[in-house]
């Protein structure tokens, strides 16, 4: 997985992933999400060993997602928080939490969060909607189509499909 | 990070990055999710190396995401495709693209994909909604709660705000 880096790769995705850095980093980001700064409570939160729960922080801050800050100065002591773009990762950690819940990726009696509305104290749910309206949209009529950015791999990965189904018919 | 498993945490966020596996089975889960299934297709696509795709392939076949199936019989020929609890992911690739594109993470001319209401032609997202009104909820409202499966730590985890909190007060 070190061996080849995700970059020049003209896809969203995997440029996510990359500045994310891997699965202990999401386990990171879910922290600060909630909260959590301190290195120490990282740790503990996190069981990530040391060495490694160092340098997953220093990427992230590489990536811009989180900054480092000063709360005590004899002795130094440092905090973790997200910045905005670490912040909006929110909706991709909140996924895989509504995809494990379903399917009880956890192994446990039930979800071990609930994301409520801190309003109404009722759950909430990520759902895919018109961008302008709001409405909702079924899984079924979401269509990926090349966007500005596309190169011909994108190209041919997008045209791959509908190849297929033609080779199919009779 | 392959030191130590995911496995026996109460998060539902771990369970799901255990169930995918790593970076590049994320490509894979996105090129299924776009109809992508013969195993010469996923490579080019995704150029990762053969070793490392016929790991993350069966992987994710254990974990349940994606299925095996005969396509040819002489000589023996298999695709693949993601299950129910495989094509559920689409959210989570969603999220990611739409981070993505947002960040330019990338590092493209604009959005390499765009995804679009077959129906209506315009463009999605996605939304926190409430789980039964579908109406949408505001970032900061969102609220993570202990849930049926939470155990100590995912206890402490959600406490541990709190306590910073207090602390600074004067």
């Amino acid at each position: 997985m070190k061996a080849k880096s995700f970059k020049g790769m003209a896809c969203s995705i995997a440029g996510a992933l990359e500045a994310i850095g891997d699965r202990w980093a999401f386990l990171i980001v879910r922290d600060l999400s909630l909260g959590l700064s301190r290195y120490d409570d990282l740790q503990h939160s996190t069981q990530i060993p040391n060495t490694t729960l160092s340098q997953r922080l220093k990427h992230l801050e590489r990536s811009g997602l989180v900054e480092r800050r000063s709360y005590q100065d004899n002795p130094p002591r440092f905090e973790y928080a997200l910045t905005t773009k670490g912040r909006e990762l929110g909706v991709v950690i909140f996924a895989l939490a509504q995809w494990g819940d379903h399917w009880n990726a956890a192994g446990t009696a039930g979800p071990p969060v609930n994301f409520v509305d801190r309003a109404s104290g009722r759950r909430v749910k990520l759902a895919v909607v018109d961008a302008q309206s709001g409405d909702p949209v079924p899984g079924n009529r979401i269509e990926a189509r090349p966007g500005r950015g596309a190169d011909d791999l994108v190209r041919w990965r997008l045209d791959r499909r509908v190849a297929h189904d033609d080779e199919r018919k009779p």
